[in-house]
């Protein structure tokens, strides 16, 4: 351990390295010099082809120790659209708040991240980092996952650092994530005149009687920890311009959003029940984006808990709410929790987050890294 | 009376002269010919601005017995379109047929009703031909019926010369045609993203709602000479294509066909109580293109068989079916049957009749004027 890192200082410089989605390149020589700075091993490498490689990933890891924490994220950002008051790769500080594209989502909590292990050696400590989590991510955690694999490297416990807090540093951590679902319904027909119905087959009330049944349908009734699985039907398509014509097709897709009861393919198969019920010749498909997943609160997520306690007061509430992360992949690991910076400007212009939460953030994460590796 | 004309000839002079929707000049100045050679005095006159005018039409009238019979009918055509063997304006007699578009449909049956008066001066008749059957049809018959009636002319039975047969000249006889509108429905909602359903208002549940209703709805079993009344949900469209957004909107289009037994703005509302218990803010609005209209059997359907019995050796069927037609307006002035020549051709390329058809028609009409005015 050669010296003490500032995550704000850290934070800036990664900000300042343009990485729109997918990441390669300067903002990885930025993070590479910093973990090499706090005694890390680094492993950078690129895999994958077009369309959706090839994309720079990082493994960082220090010790070997037989406790093993991990940490995950991301450095590549979204675009950052237009209208930002200074570059959104300017990285500058004014009136307390860190502004640039990544701020919060996720640079700062990068940045906290190695600031923190860079107070201490204790343990073994894995740094997963990937260039693409914000896009595609078909070569993203997954193959940091099968380099890990490779090389024998299995974390006891992963945080991952994504920014789940809400309004205040501290409000919020995830422990799961509902799993997400896209299936079509394609219901064909036969096209004919509206005067001689008989000599047609419309496909329009086979398809109303398939999402009739699909809204009735109840998944669960939520968990202890989830919210009840839901389908919405987010669109219907016929496409037929003639009024006095019956169509020869009819479609709808659904997304469903579920909790760990189910699994994406059963899905599938209970739509396609349903559907070839009331037309025999209907095609479904599904495509599943995650599978849920939950690490049930415990031995992690009170250590977690009690950090932030420590440093802002507050009692994060254990939530499983919002969108899919890279925590879906990871939790095949170990225990996965997930904690990081407010999430409000996330994704829009004036992306920007406090100087202050950078630092608490770094103090929590600190706490986590020598009670997890006590 | 002047002279007898030849149907086949006046039919040909007719064809030649090109008068695709809407119909004007020439072919007027030919049938205006023909008419003051039997004896009428022809009023032809042009109403209407675009888009849907200005129409060219014609109303001829002879005699003043207290007996009335009209013919109805149209000069115009619809586009010949590609792939004609000859000139679709040729009027060419080829093994027994005459081509040429509009030949059934229906200058051959115009050329009959002119043929067959000129073999007679007994009791009133009127014609009553359109430039704008084919077109929008909104100064065609309808300004007819308004001209005759400025003029207090007002006829005791009406012959539509549209081509009604099927396989063989006198099969079917139409006394009535189903009733059409269109209407469409459209769901309002609010858009959001799937994963916080609450936050948004997916319109598509409701649509689904108001749709599987309809389709449960049995207007009627059918009458003595109509088929049941049939609702088609022609088309819905949402138009969402984000996989993970619930749409802002979601509307549907219905076609109705429907016996004497509904009225079209009756049925509109029908749907609008069915949309809007499922949603309050549901739009539904309609257009009746045409009301259902039946002239019982009775007096006129019978004489009119009995001419055609005694022409082909066939008792026609009385039928409803098909599309609308002009009828639609004339049943409102006094009772409407209609009976030309065979449809198979009509609209396609190489229309073509049968000589002996018109010839045989003009037979046909020539006695329904006698047993008509006798």
């Amino acid at each position: 351990m050669t010296g003490v890192i500032d995550p704000v200082v850290l934070a800036q410089a990664l900000i300042a390295a343009d990485s729109v989605t997918p990441a390669s390149g300067v903002v990885f020589d930025v993070l590479e010099a910093a973990l090499i700075e706090s005694g890390f091993a680094v492993d950078r490498f690129t895999v994958g082809e077009a369309p959706d490689g090839p994309v720079e990933n990082l493994l960082a890891t220090r010790g070997d120790e037989p406790r093993h924490l991990a940490f995950a994220g991301h450095v590549d950002v979204v675009p950052p659209g237009e209208g930002w008051t200074a570059s959104p790769w300017s990285a500058e500080v004014r009136d307390g708040l860190l502004y640039g594209r990544g701020a919060v989502d996720m640079k700062g909590a990068v940045a906290a991240f190695v600031a923190a292990a860079s107070r201490s050696d204790a343990g073994t400590l894995s740094l997963i980092v990937t260039g693409d989590e914000e896009g595609p991510a078909t070569y993203g955690t997954v193959a940091l996952m099968e380099r890990m694999a490779a090389r024998g490297i299995v974390p006891d416990l992963c945080l991952v650092g994504e920014p789940t807090s809400t309004t205040q540093l501290g409000d919020m951590v995830k422990i799961g994530r509902r799993g997400s679902v896209n299936i079509w319904i394609d219901v064909p027909g036969r096209q004919g005149h509206v005067a001689y119905p008989h000599l047609a087959d419309n496909p329009i009330p086979r398809l109303v009687a398939i999402l009739a049944e699909i809204e009735r349908v109840v998944l669960d009734e939520g968990t202890d920890w989830f919210q009840p699985s839901n389908i919405e039907v987010t669109d219907i398509a016929v496409g037929n311009p003639a009024h006095n014509v019956i169509p020869a097709k009819a479609s709808a897709r659904l997304s469903i959003r579920f909790n760990d009861r189910h699994r994406g393919a059963d899905l599938i198969d209970r739509i396609r029940v349903i559907a070839q019920a009331h037309a025999p010749a209907a095609v479904v498909t599904g495509r599943v984006s995650g599978e849920a997943f939950l690490t049930e609160p415990g031995a992690f997520s009170t250590l977690l808990s009690e950090s932030i306690h420590g440093a802002t007061g507050l009692r994060p509430e254990l939530s499983t709410t919002g969108g899919t992360s890279d925590a879906r992949f990871l939790s095949k690991l170990c225990p996965v929790v997930e904690f990081g910076l407010i999430n409000a400007t996330m994704h829009k212009v004036d992306e920007a987050v406090a100087v202050d939460d950078v630092r608490r953030l770094t103090d929590i994460y600190a706490d986590v890294i020598a009670r997890a590796l006590r």
